[in-house]
C-alpha cells in the first residue's frame, strides 16, 4: 500500500490504473487524517478532496457519502495494521503488543475518534469491531485460557468477563492516561489489572 | 432548580431577577440538551439561543463562549444529580447506584459526549472530573477498603488499581452495551467483574 505513496516518475508510471490507485490512496489517507484530527462530524468530503488534491467528483465517484468513505478508510488503516494474529507466546507479549499500539498518539486518537462518534456515526465502531473483532478477539481469549491452564490465572476465573474487563481497560487508558505514556508503563498498567484477577507470571 | 422551569403567571413573578433566572435555566437546559443530542462540536451558541427562546446577545452576556456555556451546563446538571455522597452500606448498593444512573439513556449519552469530545473540548471532561472526582472517588475508595477489611475482597488487592478498573468498566459498558439494558443487569455486570478480583458478598 505504501508503495503507491512513493514519488513515481511520469515515464515509469503506466497509464490509467496506477493513477487511479494513487487517487485512492490520497483520498483514504486524507480521510483518515481528517478523522483523526477533527473527528467524523467535523470532516467533510470537500475537505478530503482538497487535502487529497482531487476534485469532489473524484471522491464521489468512489464513495457514496462521507460515512462510506470513513468506513473504507478505517478498514484500509486497520488492514495494514494487522500482521499475522497467530497469537502470543505469553500474556506479557500480548500486553506488550497492546502497549506498543497504545503508545502511538495517532493510534490513541483514532480509537477515541471511533469511540467518540458512536452516537452519530455508529458505522465506524461497527467497522472497527468487524475488522478487529473475530480473529483478534479469539486469540485474546485463547491466550487467557492458556494462561489459566498453565496456572498463571486462577482456575475459577470467567474468561469472558476478564476479556471484557481488559477491553474496558483499553478505553480507560485512552481516556484517563496521557498520550505520551511509554509502552513499558502501559504494559505495566495492564499487568497490574490482571494481577488483581490473580495473574502470576510463569517462572 | 426545576421550580424555575414551572410556568409562572406574569403577575406572580417579581420584576428583574426571576426573569433573569428563567433565562439562565432555559439557556443551560438548551445547552445540555444540544450537547447530549449533537455533541459539543455540533452545538452552537446560535442553536442554544434559538432553543432557549432568547437572543444570542442574552447568551453572550452570561457566557464568554460555547465552551464556557457547556462547562457551566455540565456543572449545573451534575450538581443536581449529586444528593449526599455519604457512601453506601455495601458494594451491591454502590453498584446499584451506578447501574441506576447508567440505565438512563440520557445519562449514558451525556457521558459518551463528554468522553467523546475530550480531544476538542478537554474542558468538558475536566469539569466532569472536577465535579465528580474528589468526594465521589473518595467514597468509592472507602467502600472498596471497607469490603476488603470485611473480608469480601482479598486482603492483597491493590485498591487503586481495582478502582481504576471499575472506572474503565463504566466506559466499557457505555461503549459496548445497548442503551436499553436494565439496571439489574448492569449491576450484575459490575458484580461479575468484581468477582474476578475475588469479591464475595458478605452473608
Amino acid at each position: 500500500m505504501t508503495e503507491s505513496l512513493l514519488p513515481q516518475t511520469p515515464a515509469a508510471r503506466p497509464a490509467g490504473r496506477p493513477r487511479s490507485q494513487e487517487a485512492d490512496t490520497a483520498i483514504l489517507t486524507a480521510a483518515l487524517d481528517l478523522l483523526i484530527e477533527h473527528g467524523a462530524a467535523q470532516t467533510s468530503i470537500e475537505q478530503v478532496a482538497r487535502r487529497a488534491g482531487v476534485t469532489r467528483a473524484t471522491v464521489y465517484r468512489r464513495f457514496a457519502d462521507k460515512t462510506a468513505l470513513l468506513v473504507r478508510a478505517l478498514e484500509w488503516a486497520n488492514h495494514d495494521d494487522d500482521p499475522r494474529l497467530t497469537g502470543w507466546p505469553s500474556i506479557e507479549h500480548m500486553f506488550g503488543d497492546w502497549a506498543a499500539h497504545l503508545a502511538v498518539p495517532r493510534n490513541r486518537r483514532l480509537l477515541r475518534r471511533v469511540n467518540g462518534s458512536m452516537d452519530d456515526y455508529p458505522e465506524l465502531i461497527t467497522t472497527y469491531r468487524d475488522v478487529n473483532g473475530g480473529r483478534r478477539e479469539a486469540v485474546v481469549r485463547e491466550m487467557l485460557c492458556r494462561a489459566r491452564d498453565l496456572g498463571q490465572l486462577p482456575a475459577g476465573i470467567d474468561v469472558d468477563v476478564v476479556q471484557e474487563m481488559l477491553s474496558a481497560a483499553v478505553l480507560g487508558h485512552l481516556n484517563g492516561h496521557p498520550d505520551d505514556e511509554d509502552a513499558e508503563r502501559i504494559q505495566e498498567y495492564f499487568l497490574a489489572i490482571l494481577r488483581q484477577v490473580g495473574y502470576r507470571a510463569g517462572s
